[in-house]
């Protein structure tokens, strides 16, 4: 899982004297950061350290990221001239540092290591522009949804165009799987998500398709979304801990892959109950070849480092990694 | 929906002279306040005013309503000896202005109009009690959960006593529905659900039998709990928006009725766009007679007025009332 650095004692020496985005724009500092958590915990896979707001900072968008707050807009997204605020993404000129990341971690990734690449989901990412902030119940991006629906489509037009660039940029300079974050659509219903968001997420699928990487969709609380989410595309469908791995399984389809789905705060108790509830995880994915293990969502930063060692440890010896 | 009032003046001009709490000690004006809802839009019950916390306020718990935050303790409860903070409640002497605004809302209400009771359920009221405020991870709620279920049960056990006796107390005084609110309890999985949170709130529907008066058991984020929370009991359940009712309501078994589920934050859109989410809820329960239209959460207080009383015609428009 995405942030999965912040558990570790080095990362955390290098964010005392870095902040999240200058780190982002060091490239060898932030390959160093993508790499630490493969290094000390011998997981699979790295994922590109970034912020999912990266890319929007990048189009010239005042965004500042907030210690326990996240992102945080002075001036939020809510009306027509503030679209032009938007404008698109020149991955070359706009992200150089993310694609000269993403060469630097393949360069020192063994060849049976993954990179995984990432963006924010235009829902997510206009949750944060349209309310400002993290929010509990996004009044403010419901309310332009249900009251601009006009708005609403070109705003997530124009989200849409940024990430599928920003994607498939990523792709070029070397990603080999792509993970979209729609970590906040399990605030809406299936009818809104299938009206208000499933069009554009499907068209950033689509347009990926060209670049043959298997791709990865991932939600919180997306209970009643997974098929709708499934046709909206994404070789694997990522899930929180809400839903159980079989009946998630069942309602995306054996076609996909699945990727999910232990409680991250599981982690803060006990090894035997990590223990229990991970086996529980593996049970329910029945040892079928298409399951990613994962946390249902971002690491705590108290999580206690044996936890995790002995996490990884117990995954690798039930379900072996497969080529 | 409980808090229907928030959003009708007439509440807002006593709010701005009493707060929260102070309207619950005060039965007339509480009574009072129970009523607008009814008389304002024609709904069919009324919802007993009270906080979720008012039990636990009054056991001598140190509580503070908070505006825009909800509640709050400065002493959290988290260990052994906070277990202490938490004696039974004997509603004649503790909850003495609920039971006679029960007495005060029946002597009003006419007689094909319900009067609903409720109470927060253990899960809910214990996050309050563990976090100290509201929360969105539920972060040390789980971590107790996890690293010690012995104190974790203790808190349970002593939280569904409160709240059992506090909901027969509530029938006694002359309610004729009691609504269990585990508002928060989509935060778990349905395996962590099964293990600590359904014996405690089935023991509260198991004493509450010999009341012989339906109940509404209710919760957010609640998909693949649905199941299990209806084990626990509930003549009916009442679920968010995220749920289509048809799965829903497959998911609970036909003999139990079912209660939701629009967006409250839908009538904070245009008119026509209120109608047709409304007319997707009616069409998802299908005509069933075991159907109660309502809301998926609290109302937002800006909501306008005018969809509210179209929202309640449109509803018993399509969906008649029986007896």
């Amino acid at each position: 899982m995405r942030q999965a650095g912040r558990a570790l004692p080095e990362y955390r020496r290098i964010r005392e004297r870095h902040d999240l985005l200058a780190i982002t724009h060091q490239p060898e500092l932030c390959a160093e950061v993508t790499l630490q958590p493969l290094r000390r915990l011998g997981v699979d896979a790295a994922i590109l350290f970034a912020d999912i707001m990266t890319p929007l900072i990048a189009i010239g968008l005042d965004v500042r990221i907030v210690e326990h707050a996240g992102p945080v807009l002075e001036q939020p997204v809510r009306t027509e001239a503030d679209l032009a605020r938007l404008r698109p993404l020149e991955p070359d000129q706009d992200v150089p540092f993310v694609l000269e990341t993403i060469r630097l971690v393949r360069q020192q990734l063994s060849p049976e290591s993954a990179l995984i690449g990432f963006a924010g989901a235009p829902f997510t990412l206009a949750s944060y522009l349209v309310e400002g902030r993290a929010s509990r119940t996004f009044e403010q991006t419901k309310r332009l949804m249900y009251s601009r629906p006009d708005l609403w489509d070109r705003l997530m037009s124009r989200l849409a165009d940024v990430v599928a660039t920003y994607l498939a940029a990523q792709a070029r300079a070397g990603a080999q799987v792509l993970q979209l974050f729609d970590s906040w659509v399990g605030c809406l219903s299936p009818a809104d998500y299938c009206r208000h968001v499933q069009p554009y997420s499907r068209g950033i699928f689509q347009s990926l398709q060209a670049h043959d990487v298997p791709t990865i969709h991932f939600g919180t609380d997306t209970g009643w979304l997974l098929a709708p989410m499934a046709e909206a595309g994404g070789s694997t469908i990522g899930v929180d801990w809400r839903v159980p791995l079989d009946a998630a399984w069942a309602a995306i389809g054996p076609e996909r892959g699945i990727q999910g789905n232990l409680d991250p705060l599981t982690l803060l108790g006990p090894w035997p109950a990590v223990e229990e509830a991970a086996r529980r995880v593996l049970d329910q994915a029945g040892g079928r070849p298409g399951h990613i293990f994962n946390l249902g969502h971002g690491l705590h930063p108290e999580t206690p480092l044996d936890n995790l060692e002995r996490l990884v440890e117990l995954v690798h010896e039930i379900e072996p990694v497969r080529p």
